[in-house]
């Protein structure tokens, strides 16, 4: 019997899970919640129907693993604790600040309801943060670095569109490459912001609007640009839509250390994602600890969890005896 | 209280143990058993002892996770499931085709006995075989990729050593730069054994030994070199000792994989190390999951596990909280 999943919310991270559930043959899509109405959403998988999330109770018993694809900042810090009562849940709740508030939250009514509820799935909260605690447990004497990019920031890319006179903008996060090569020469560099990365903002005006004011505008703007080097194309809207349509994005995590009873030895652990569409690599991560909160619950466990509670084999549809006769 | 540690067999693995668990500082090595007369042994930390193998059976009560630090082909077979009668053990078996055998020898008398044996670690087996299995569940629809190098390989070089005229010999393995490319290319190529690694081996002779029918001898032995491109550096035993005395490693884990519901995006998932000292590094991984034996124990669980069967967190010195608040 494969895993009944449902997904509350379709936008780029509901469409990527439904295109992620598709590539799992254990798994099966059963219904898309929607605060919408329901006929004006269509989505690709045949055998599955589309509800308004109102209804959701009634689902209660007819899906194993509720997968919730709001935002972080005003949809999950609700939904999460409100649906884990009802339903074992996966989110990708990525507010780093809030994540212990957001763990406690969950955890009460999980624990209430016996419900599992997975949350910060994806890459970073995810896969970084694996990796970023891997590495640190394996060299404890060393440092970390975490590098994004490039790839299209949203929520900078929506800090310039709320300028007057933007029509329409994309902003990429860049690495810099000396500072990345410092780190793998195990430098251990102390790096500031700037040294960092850099932001490259691809920008259509309004008809009319003064360019050189815009670009001032956004290369001073406080917590978003203005401690960072950044660099302002004006292009069409033609160009942004041919050049600057994917949602691409990926990053670095490095940690460099010492062993030996002297610190005579250097290493270096390195992780890195070059995709092409971050919500369907995200929603593939999530995807896979749907698996694991299927599980899980099955075992009769309950509570919330995040990546770090989780063991590795409960992610993988192959069993334990498969995978270590063929991935150990 | 700290976990104490005992080491079983005192090479340069165990050497990497002691000096990894002074870096740790929940732990403490309290005992180190060997089977060469103790006091020919000499170890680095002040308040441990040396003791016999054949003592260990008093050393029951007094060590929280025995670590075994022999070889593959004789010594872990026999050690693994002897040992963790008495111990909770970790062992670094790496013959990736034995494993399975292994672990049903290792698991059929733990959990007799109560006690937790984790074998395979170190990072291939290990945390090659984690970012493995991630990356395979993360991207179902996906081809995997391990390349090593460039380092030591003992085994090559012993082969080497085992030829009549060869003093002394080292050999290198390394990945080839453009089956690496092609791989991030996201090509997913088809690669022969020649494709992804040569091998270069520095040779010093014997007097009047003949250079030119032992490097012969070498290219075309079968399973070692045979089927690789090997070049052969005649060197002196001074250059030798001087430029290759090091036991550097490392290597290359990718997977490249298609999401969308048409397949149309690509992703690279890529996880490298580069180690200065193979056994010092091995080791630090062997130490953090000595902490997830012992945690294991505590909470009275037994058996045989893997990397795949253990939480990341069991790993980290660090608790639960202090996890989510900082590393996710």
């Amino acid at each position: 019997m494969s895993i009944r999943i449902g997904i509350l919310g379709y936008g780029n991270l509901g469409r990527g899970v439904e295109c992620a559930v598709k590539q799992n043959p254990d798994m099966e899509l059963v219904a898309v919640f929607t605060r919408r109405s329901p006929e004006n959403v269509h989505i690709l998988t045949e055998n599955a129907v589309v509800c308004n999330v109102s209804d959701v109770a009634d689902w209660k018993d007819k899906i194993d693993v509720m997968i919730l694809c709001g935002g972080s900042a005003t949809d999950l810090p609700e939904q999460t604790p409100k649906f884990v009562e009802l339903f074992n849940v996966v989110d990708s709740f990525d507010t780093h600040a809030r994540i212990p508030e957001h763990f406690a939250n969950v955890d009460a009514v999980a624990k209430k309801s016996g419900k599992v509820g997975i949350i910060s799935v994806g890459w970073d909260p995810g896969m970084f943060s694996l990796n970023r605690m891997y590495a640190s447990a394996v060299l404890p004497n060393g440092k970390d670095y975490t590098f994004w990019g490039k790839g299209v920031s949203q929520g900078h890319s929506d800090a310039i569109r709320r300028i007057e006179g933007v029509r329409d903008a994309k902003q990429y996060t860049i690495p810099v490459d000396v500072a990345l090569e410092a780190v793998r020469n195990g430098e251990n560099p102390e790096l500031t912001t700037r040294q960092k990365h850099t932001r490259e903002c691809f920008v259509v005006l309004e008809e009319g609007a003064d360019g050189e004011k815009i670009e001032e505008e956004i290369k001073t703007m406080p917590n978003y640009f203005a401690d960072y080097d950044t660099t302002v194309h004006f292009i069409s809207e033609e160009e942004l839509r041919r050049d600057h349509s994917g949602i691409p994005h990926g990053g670095f995590v490095l940690r460099s250390g010492k062993t030996g009873w002297n610190e005579e030895n250097k290493h270096l652990i390195e992780y890195s994602l070059k995709l092409d569409s971050n919500p369907e690599f995200t929603s593939s991560v999530i995807v896979a600890y749907a698996r694991a909160a299927y599980r899980l619950a099955k075992e009769g466990q309950c509570g919330c969890k995040t990546v770090f509670d989780i063991a590795p084999a409960y992610l993988s549809a192959k069993d334990g005896a498969e995978l270590r006769a063929t991935m150990l």
